[in-house]
């Protein structure tokens, strides 16, 4: 059997080769309409606007909503621009209510408006409302799409309910159960709708330990329950319990995507919101922010060199070891950080021993700093051919090392403790005092020993 | 309505306090049996090993197995050792064959092989069958309980088969449709079951245009294809198409967080089998590979420094600037580099117009050069008194950020090209580069410029 995902990438590749081409024939059309929407988004996310606008008029009508739904969001306003009215009602009666509202959120507030007064009343109703929530919050990402069942209703009469309710609704796997205010009773599994008695009542088989959201919870969060609690789906209610909708581990999966490249782009400086192809200009507001920061933090270890300039000049190869070892604490302390970070969020908050993780970390610094002390101390002995500078390298590499990896570890916890996130981003606050502490301990040992350097 | 999180929350707090205290009466007997097994899980996770047993063994016999599958992997080993054969048995009857196969793998094989020996036969044998499988396939993560229905059975005879095997499969939402011998034909969704016409036959219902994957597929690209193509779950097949088991996309969700971890660590260098309370031995070798290439990549830096001593005798000024350069020219390129993998995964190996991408980070590193060069560089014109001080240091800032942004944009697209992961993890062979060019601009410019520095 031919590997499955090895035959869609070459038909992925036989398309956007025809395309580039130029190649216009029915075969082609074939093609297109055998690929799943999600293969067709990617095909639309590697072409450029005219050429994806273009393409996206040649999908298959049927596939339209879903293959929009899955494009990257900076193409959405272009493929709308595209598409006829006619087409408009047709894929907004087609798209998933959450999807539908996340697209309208990314239009101008005026084309957003034209199309929601296009679309059915009911609808446009239940977009508006769902584009009122924080987009990144439950309520902004879940759909009110789903089914609802009476808790007096009987197993029978359930299924009835849904095979009404259910022709609209799309992957669902869940009933959700309400009593006559609306508000959330319970949950019932179609597998346990289908494997109970048909004559008994849907409360007396429902689960009533429902792990629920209020909408104005972040996503992150949701997301979190959804790993912690494997869901497959989760309800949305108000603070008086009524059900408002429910989010769905697909979108889940999109959320934690979303949370990392977030978590990436956060820690190199890159604004999130930066568009693959920005301009220039839009990439220096996006990352000029940052590199101002790094200057001014730059600029602190800069200002401890300063003070010892005299002793530079007087022994100049001192200048040589500066960098290597502020680079060496200063991966020493990211590393401690990133072992720090990950045992906070797995012991959620409850930190356990600090005092006994900094020791273990000192430890392991003075270990790990011995070791590399003795090779740059050597090396720079031999180099210069005096026993002090290699003990003044040594030795300074020694204490910067074992120093930058308890304050790496301490750092986190001590975040953590006023209340900020500690999250491994924050390394940059790390590494300017791991420079300053390196420099600090270079220089004025140098600058002690300094007759003996000469 | 108090949030229900809130709620968890405060009971995991209780339960903690009274442990911490020593506590030991019912009432906190009352609390294990209310709280969720991920809950009890968070709670093993942050005690020690010894309270740890001890609280295992309060749980609720029901409650444990899946307990044991949620806890922190270090700790399976400890808490098995706690239970006797009897409890051995009943564990290990409720435990999912994939979380057994998961949990056998971690202990000694002599420990697996006595477990194996003491449960069902049949069972016994599945499990040893999944543990042949690597950890991290497709095999490995799938479990084989699932259920299935041949193609020739009507909806309502298909609802009959799957009450009887039904009752022993949790959380199955997808029912697979096979023929005689085996091979995957299709998948049929409950709900589609349920809104059919009771005597439609399973063949013409299902749905055969089903995502699949060999057991060895890597786990990564599992979790791509349950993110690209919304999965809840996927069939496992070997290459003649018979159907060995299903991958759920709970498991998908902890591959995804445990690769997000494995990510951070390489790239802070720190061994992703690194445990939580690693000795200062085991820390020390988890963490010097990684230190010692820093060392020579540092060293690289620094042999260039070197070859300047005597410019920076007597411009020693230049050494307060030489970090800083390096710093943002450093920064400027993991800026660069970050953007470029994300749209590298974006496009999926579709590179589009590489040449135009790295034109536009070359004009924004123009820009953004150009501002803080001239910030840096009135600085130390100013501070020296010289013009020509704030030319040489403001004009290498200048050229270092826009090589940097330049560089940085490239170097994933290089690695792309020679077949390489471009990840952000390479950033150390990124700063190393910036480092040394940084030095050599700074050096260079001073030196051909020295007679008016000085």
């Amino acid at each position: 059997m031919q590997d499955q995902t090895e035959q869609t990438r070459e038909r992925i590749e036989w398309v956007r080769k025809a395309l580039a081409q130029g190649e216009d024939d029915c075969s082609l059309e074939a093609l297109i309409a055998e690929l799943h929407p999600a293969d067709l988004a990617e095909i639309i996310d590697g072409l450029d606007e005219d050429a994806g606008v273009d393409f996206f008029g040649r999908i298959p009508p049927p596939l339209r909503a879903e293959t929009l739904s899955e494009v990257d969001e900076e193409a959405w306003a272009g493929l709308l621009e595209g598409v006829d009215e006619q087409g408009i009602q047709a894929l907004f009666g087609a798209l998933e209510l959450d999807d539908a509202a996340d697209i309208l959120a990314e239009l101008s507030q005026d084309d957003a408006r034209e199309i929601l007064s296009r679309i059915e009343p009911e609808e446009s109703r239940e977009i508006a409302a769902l584009m009122r929530y924080d987009e990144e919050s439950a309520g902004g990402v879940m759909t009110t799409e789903l089914v609802r069942v009476p808790a007096r209703l009987t197993a029978d009469e359930a299924i009835v309910a849904l095979r009404h309710q259910g022709r609209e609704v799309r992957d669902f796997h869940t009933i959700y159960v309400v009593d006559d205010s609306g508000n959330l009773l319970g949950t019932l599994g179609l597998q346990n709708l289908l494997v109970s008695d048909g004559e008994a009542r849907v409360e007396t088989i429902m689960s009533t330990d429902v792990v629920r959201v209020l909408p104005t919870v972040d996503q992150e969060e949701v997301a979190r329950l959804f790993a912690k609690y494997n869901l497959v789906s989760i309800p949305v209610v108000d603070s008086d319990g009524r059900l408002l909708g429910r989010i769905t581990v697909d979108d889940v999966i999109d959320i934690i995507e979303a949370e990392t490249t977030e978590d990436i782009f956060r820690q190199s400086g890159v604004d999130e919101e930066e568009e693959t192809f920005a301009t220039p200009l839009e990439i220096f507001r996006s990352r000029a922010p940052w590199l101002l920061i790094t200057l001014m933090t730059s600029g602190l270890g800069a200002l401890v060199i300063a003070q010892f300039e005299d002793t530079i000049r007087r022994v100049a190869f001192i200048a040589v070891f500066m960098p290597v070892v502020a680079a060496m604490a200063g991966n020493t302390a990211v590393q401690a950080t990133t072992v720090a970070v990950r045992r906070l969020a797995l012991a959620k908050g409850h930190s356990g021993r600090p005092a006994r993780s900094l020791l273990r970390e000192l430890a392991a610094g003075f270990l790990i700093g011995g070791l590399i002390s003795v090779l740059l101390g050597a090396t720079a002995g031999v180099w210069q051919g005096s026993a002090s500078a290699g003990l003044v390298v040594g030795g300074s590499m020694w204490a910067a090392m074992s120093l930058g990896a308890t304050w790496g570890a301490a750092f986190p916890l001590l975040l953590d403790r006023l209340g900020f996130d500690p999250a491994v981003s924050s390394s940059v606050f790390l590494t300017t005092m791991t420079d300053m502490i390196s420099f600090l301990l270079v220089l004025t040992s140098a600058t002690y020993f300094l007759t003996r350097l000469l």
